[in-house]
């Protein structure tokens, strides 16, 4: 299953086998924000979901699709945090082990609660070669099932019920937005906003210092990204085949965003909305407040990913614990 | 109507006026907030209420019970910020002028957002007694109708509404707790516990630092707090007469909290709830991990006052900006 294309009823049927065990996060919305950007915005709050991201969604998709028969009792997976904090999760509420690679500079409290969600972790090296060649060193010492952070059907099938839930709020939606590193999220955004609603513009929103999706996107061949220092830790992995594909076809535009805007849309969120979300997050928010994007409409729905950051590093929020 | 004490009819009244015209606020928690409390927490989040706090209830319901043959187009009252606020919405919805009076101190963007909301501001200096001397001189200048920010019954039975929706919830509340200034919240809240629940223990939190409505009921009498800097902004106002009526009767224990751990509460709500909350609602949160309470159960409410603050100042918020 994992290593097809998912369509939009991959979507709708991953969201029937996750109902009951994810959280429905609830959709919000401020005038005052709506003010800031001169449109109707209303944001899909993952960062409130198990794991505090979207993706216990894709991770629980993908372990309730594996075969009952396969006799699977470890899973893995590299990860720069909630991917495998996700993983770790999901698998303990099947009874699975889980081991996670976890790549040097993710967030002290991702992997923080990767362990507190019964994880294994073994360190690695930045960038998405040295992720992985970490597992596959890891596999070829302990065979396991891996579930890709987002470069699998089932992952991005299990990220689009985020999009499913938010795009059947009542609100005529014109846009809808999510940040994209490896793509999961994007991907299974763009299959519902097509098969849902059609007409909708659908926006991949990426950091400047990061933006791989970005140039693959204009020149039509996938490239990848080096170690990068962006803030927006959720998106330093490189575009995936699958994710790719899809940008491809069914996404309308990547708009890329400075660490300065990354930012200010953090702190602006928690002024506003008084939410508290991880930069990766904050990506899809300040792509909407720099208006870059051509195709912009009035009703824009932004999904935010997570709200996993480590506040004594953070720029605003400087530590004086 | 707002000179009687009110009763549990009252909020379930205001509760039919007010449908449709203030937000049904969710209702929030966090499996790691509750590892740390040692018991189930669920948080009323008023925080997300229009204006920002619970306050915007008790003051349109203030001027929605105002006769209509009243010839009433004025209204004034004094508030650290979020009455004032509250207020002013509630007046401009109902096409009616609004001043506030505000007390030195008052956080920034507090005093911004009453004047966002069309409220007029006349500058006092801090503490009750001065607060209310200058509303007397505006009001010797020109003509208004008051709803005081706490002592009135239809400002508290409209407050009473947030624990109304929260205790209405599917859980089996043994405990709510909501902090105490004037009184408005606590007396609202344990209106509803009484009347829809009737053996939920009420716990009211104040700050150690103006614990006028703890000296109040421990003494029997009512006393007042002089100019205070705690850093709950909110709570800096004396308990109220007809609050402290309430507070004698209906609340069952009043648990005192430090400055450090208001400040320690904030984040944590922000770090496992990813909910940013005022110091004011922190002190509630503070009372709960306190373990103070000798009649703290386990399952238990707790109202979020409010979300309204000054980033720059907040203490593990250095501005950076």
């Amino acid at each position: 299953m994992g290593d097809t294309l998912p369509d939009f009823a991959a979507v709708v049927a991953a969201a029937g086998r996750l109902k009951g065990r994810v959280r429905r996060t609830p959709v919000m919305h401020a005038d005052r924000f709506d003010e800031r950007a001169g449109r109707r915005v209303v944001f899909k709050c993952e960062n409130l979901q198990t794991g505090g991201a979207f993706k216990y969604r894709g991770a629980l998709n993908a372990l309730l699709t594996l075969p009952p028969d396969a006799g699977i009792t470890r899973v893995a997976t590299h990860s720069s945090g909630n991917h495998g904090t996700a993983l770790a999760l999901a698998a303990r509420s099947l009874g699975l082990e889980c081991t996670v690679v976890v790549p040097a500079g993710a967030a002290r409290p991702k992997v923080a609660a990767i362990e507190a969600a019964g994880g294994r972790i073994v360190h690695c090296e930045a960038g998405t070669a040295a992720r992985e060649a970490a597992l596959a060193a890891l596999l070829a010492r302990e065979p396991a099932h891996v579930v890709h952070p987002y470069d699998d059907a089932d992952v991005i099938a299990g990220q689009g019920t985020a999009a499913l839930e938010l795009l059947s709020e009542p609100m005529d939606f014109d846009t809808v937005i999510a940040p994209v590193g490896g793509g999961g999220l994007i991907g299974g955004t763009a299959l519902v906003a097509r098969g849902l609603l059609g007409e909708c513009t659908v926006i991949a929103a990426e950091p400047a210092a990061a933006d791989d999706a970005f140039r693959s996107f204009t020149s039509g061949r996938r490239v990848g990204v080096g170690a990068t220092d962006t803030i927006a830790d959720g998106l330093r992995a490189s575009i995936g085949v699958r994710n790719f594909e899809l940008l491809r076809r069914d996404v309308d535009e990547v708009v890329t965003v400075s660490e300065a805007e990354i930012v200010a849309a953090m702190r602006l969120v928690l002024e506003d909305l008084k939410l508290l979300i991880e930069p990766s997050s904050a990506v899809a928010v300040a792509a909407v407040l720099s208006r870059r994007a051509t195709r912009l409409g009035e009703q824009v729905g932004v999904i935010l990913s997570g709200g996993n950051i480590d506040l004594d590093q953070c720029p605003f929020l400087a530590g004086r614990a």
